[in-house]
C-alpha cells in the first residue's frame, strides 16, 4: 500500500466512537478558538482586500466576522486568511505550525453545505488532525527549516482528509484526495512578514476542500504522489530528510490533537514571546507590582528566540508583536497583551515607551537553556525599594503537551476576540453551544449565531 | 533591486508597439490553438468533474466550450484544465512545458471582465510568456527532472505578470504580484497521468491571476520572495541548480515567444511521437502508400523518448496516445492521427491492431542521435513489392525555433477541435476574427461568438 492509501484506510475507518473525551474536549478548544480568532482577524487588511477580490458567489457558508453566506471553497479561503492573519491562532509541536486555521475553515464550510453534525464535524477534524501532524512527524524539522510553510503545505492533507471524512467518501476516494494535495501543497517562508503569510493558509483550505470535492466526484490522481521519485516527499524534501516509517508509525492512541494537543496562544503576537509574558504578568500580579515601582527588568530566553525578537525600539505595529521588550512593557504596565496593543499607534504610547527602557534582553546562559529549554524564560524583577522579584517558566501556559489551557483562559480570549462582534448574551450562548458541540445536530443553524456579527469593521475591545 | 523588482519593471513599461510583427503572429497563433485545445478539451471528463463541483458563480467569464459566463477566477481554473487535459496544447523550449494553457485562460477572463481590447491582451499575453520562459530559461532543466511540473510552477508567474499588465499596474504592484506567486507555485510531476495534471494547469492559471488581483488591491507580498534563502529559487530548485543571471539577461529582442516561439502540436498524443507520425504521414502521401501494401515498418526514435513511447500493446484511449506503435499504425492507416483515434475503444480497431504488428520500433544509434538530435526520427517501410522508402526528419512540423506552424495546419486543427461546436460558417468568422485579434475592441464581444457551443458534451470529428 502507498502512504496515501494507508492514510486513506486510517480516515474512512475513524468513528466518533474511537475519539477519546480528552480529544473531544481539545477538538472543541479548537473549534471555540479557531472561531474566535478569525472573527477577529476577519477585520485585518488582508481578509477584507481577499473579500474584494474573491468574487462574489452566494451559498450556505459563513463569511466569519460577515452576514455573508458564500460557496464553500470561497469561505474556505477567507475564513482561513482571517483565522490566520493576526498569527493568534493555535499552534502544535509536530506540525510545527498551525493545525485548526487550514483546517476548520474548510471543514466548518462543508459541513454548513452539507447539514453536517457537530459529531461528524468533531470526527473528522481529529482525523485531518492526526494525517497533518503525522505527516510533520515524517518531514520535519527540515521542511520547516528549508523554507516551507507547514501549517500550509501539510495543512492542506489534514484539510482533504478532514474534508473526505465529512463527506465519507470511500477508501480509493480518500487516496485520490491526498494525493492531489501533493499538487496543491505551496507556501514558502520567504513571504512570511506579508500579507501572503494568511494567503498560504486561506489557500491550503480551500485547497484540501477542492481535493475532497474533486475525489468524490471522480476525479483521479496517482496513489503513489507521496513516495514516487517526482513526488511530495523527494521533490519537496529531498532524498534523507524524510521518514516514511514515522508517518505511519501510529494513529491515534493517543491521537495527536490530545498529546500533545493544542498549544493556544494567550497573547496576539509572537510565539517566542508568549513564555516571557505568562511569567512577567504572574510575578506583577502575585506581587501587586506597580510599573512605576521597577527600576528595571533582566530578561532571559532562549538565543534563538531573541535573535528575531530583540526589538527594542519596533517601527510599526507588526514589528511590535515581535518585540520583547514591548510586549513585556505592556506585560509590566498593563498585566495583559492583548489585541488592541498591536492596533494603530498603541506601540507609541508614552508610558510603554518608558516602561520599555527598564527592559534588558539577554540570552539564556547554558545552565538555563539546559533546566528549562527552548521555550523557557526567566525573568528578575529589579524594584526601586531595593527588593528583587524572580521567576522561570517552562512553557506558557496552554503549551504543555497534554495540559489544556484553563477553560476560563480559553473563554477570556474567546471573548476578548469577539467582543465588538457579539453581545455578552450571545457570546455566552456560542461559548455554550461550542461547549456541546458534539450534540450539534446541523453546524449551519450553529454559525447563524454569528450572522448577528455587525458588518462595519470595528476595533477590538481594550 | 530584487528578481521580481526587476521583471516588474520590465512588464509594467512592455507596449504594444515594442511588439514584432513575428510577436504578433506567435501570439494569435496562441491564442487560436489554445481556444480551440480548450474547446476540445472541455468535455473531456476532467473539465466536465470540475465544472460541477466549482461553484456556480455568475460573471462576465466564458467557460469554453459552454453557454455559462462565471467569475475570472472560476473561469481560469476551468479554462485551463480544459486547455491542458488533452495534452495537445503548445509548448515552448525554455520553459519545458506549455506557455500557453496557464496564461490565457486567465488573461481572457480577466480581459472580459475588464472589456479589455485585443491589442492590450495581446501585449500582457507577449510581456507573460516571456516571463515564465525567463524564468525557465534561469531553473530548468533541473526544475523540469527533479518534478516539478514547470507549466504549473513557472506558468503561475507568467500569469500573474500578464494579467498585472493587463490591469496596467504599477511596478510595485506588479512586483507584488510576482512576489505571491513564489507562495502560489504548486504541481509535481507524480500525479502526471491523472486528472491532476490538467488540474495543475488549472491552478495555476487561476493562482496567477489571484496573485494579480490581490497585488491591485494593496496585497503585500515581499520582493525578495524568489531569491530569498527560504525563497522560490532555493526551495524549489536548491543551491546551485538556478542561475539569477539567466533569468534577467534577455527581455524581447527577439521575445520569447518569437524565437523559439510556440510549437505547435499537430497531433493529440505524446510529444515524444510527433516526429515519427509527421514522418509516416510524409512518406505515406509523397508515395500514396496503402497499409495493406505494407510488409513492415522500421521506426528508429531517440532511446530517451521510447523509453516512454514503446507499447506495443497500449491498455486504454490514454496509453495509446504514450503508444509510438498505434500513432504509426494511424499514421500509415489513416494519413492522420486526431482527437478520435483517442476516443473511446478506437484504440482496439481490429485494422489499425494489425498495422501495429508491422511496427518494429528501435532507438537510435549514435550517428543518427548525432545527425537528428533528441527529437528526430527515421522510418523505413518495407513494401510487399520490394522497394523500401525510406525517410528521416529533425523535429515535427511546427516546432522549429522561430519557424511557425504553416497557416492552413494550424486553421485545420483549429477546425477538427470545435467542428462539433460550431457551425463552418461560425468556425470561419472566428478564425477571422482571430487573425485580426489585434483590432478586437472588447475580448468579451469576442468570446461571445463562442457561446454558441452546445452545452451537451459531443464527440469530436474524425
Amino acid at each position: 500500500m502507498t502512504i496515501a492509501e494507508e492514510l486513506a484506510k486510517r480516515v474512512v475507518t475513524t468513528r466518533y466512537e474511537d475519539l477519546t473525551q480528552r480529544a473531544i474536549e481539545y477538538a472543541k478548544i479548537g473549534v471555540l478558538d479557531t472561531f474566535g480568532v478569525g472573527i477577529a482577524g476577519s477585520v485585518d487588511e488582508a481578509a477584507v482586500i481577499a473579500r474584494r477580490v474573491s468574487g462574489t458567489e452566494a451559498g450556505a457558508a459563513l463569511v466569519w466576522g460577515t452576514p455573508e453566506r458564500t460557496g464553500a471553497l470561497r469561505a474556505a479561503f477567507l475564513n482561513g486568511i482571517a483565522a490566520n492573519v493576526l498569527d493568534y491562532d493555535d499552534c502544535t509541536d509536530n506540525l510545527g505550525g498551525h493545525p485548526s486555521s487550514p483546517v476548520l475553515p474548510a471543514l466548518i464550510a462543508l459541513a454548513e453545505q452539507r447539514h453536517a453534525s457537530g459529531r461528524d464535524l468533531l470526527t473528522a477534524y481529529v482525523a485531518g488532525f492526526e494525517v497533518e501532524t503525522n505527516l510533520g512527524r515524517g518531514v520535519n524539522f527540515h521542511h520547516y527549516e528549508k523554507g516551507w510553510h507547514p501549517t500550509a503545505t501539510l495543512g492542506v492533507f489534514g484539510t482533504a482528509a478532514a474534508c473526505a471524512r465529512l463527506l465519507q467518501l470511500n477508501e480509493a476516494q480518500t487516496t485520490r484526495a491526498l494525493a492531489l494535495c501533493a499538487s496543491l501543497a505551496a507556501g514558502v517562508k520567504s513571504n512570511l512578514g506579508s500579507m501572503a503569510k494568511p494567503m498560504h493558509v486561506g489557500n491550503s483550505s480551500r485547497s484540501g476542500l477542492l481535493a475532497a470535492l474533486l475525489a468524490a466526484d471522480g476525479f483521479t490522481g496517482n496513489a503513489d504522489a507521496l513516495e514516487h521519485p517526482q513526488g511530495f516527499l523527494q521533490v519537496f524534501n529531498g532524498a534523507g530528510t524524510y521518514s516514511i516509517e514515522r508517518i505511519l508509525e501510529k494513529w491515534g492512541t493517543p491521537w495527536e490533537i490530545e498529546m500533545p494537543g493544542i498549544a493556544i496562544k494567550q497573547y496576539p503576537c509572537c510565539l517566542s514571546t508568549q513564555s516571557a509574558i505568562d511569567l512577567m504578568i504572574g510575578l506583577v500580579k502575585e506581587h501587586d507590582v506597580r510599573a512605576d515601582a521597577v527600576a528595571g527588568v533582566d530578561a532571559r530566553v532562549p538565543a534563538l528566540r531573541l535573535e528575531h525578537t530583540n526589538r527594542p525600539q519596533p517601527r510599526s505595529a507588526l514589528d511590535a508583536k515581535l518585540s520583547i521588550q514591548y510586549v513585556l512593557a505592556r506585560a509590566l504596565s498593563n498585566r495583559a497583551v492583548s489585541l488592541p496593543h498591536f492596533e494603530g499607534d498603541a506601540y507609541q504610547d508614552a508610558n510603554i515607551q518608558r516602561a520599555m527602557k527598564l527592559v534588558d534582553a539577554q540570552p539564556f546562559d547554558e545552565p538555563m537553556l539546559n533546566e528549562l529549554g527552548a521555550s523557557g524564560a526567566v525573568i528578575v524583577l529589579r524594584l526601586k525599594d531595593g527588593r528583587q522579584l524572580a521567576g522561570k517558566i517552562r512553557r506558557p501556559i496552554g503549551h504543555e503537551p497534554g495540559v489544556p489551557l484553563p477553560s476560563d483562559l480559553v473563554k477570556a480570549k474567546f471573548q476578548v476576540c469577539v467582543s465588538r462582534r457579539l453581545s455578552p448574551k450571545q457570546m455566552a450562548d456560542l461559548y455554550d453551544s461550542v461547549q456541546e458541540f458534539e450534540r450539534v445536530a446541523d453546524v449551519r443553524r450553529f454559525t447563524a449565531c454569528f450572522e448577528a456579527a455587525q458588518a462595519a469593521p470595528v476595533r477590538l475591545a481594550g
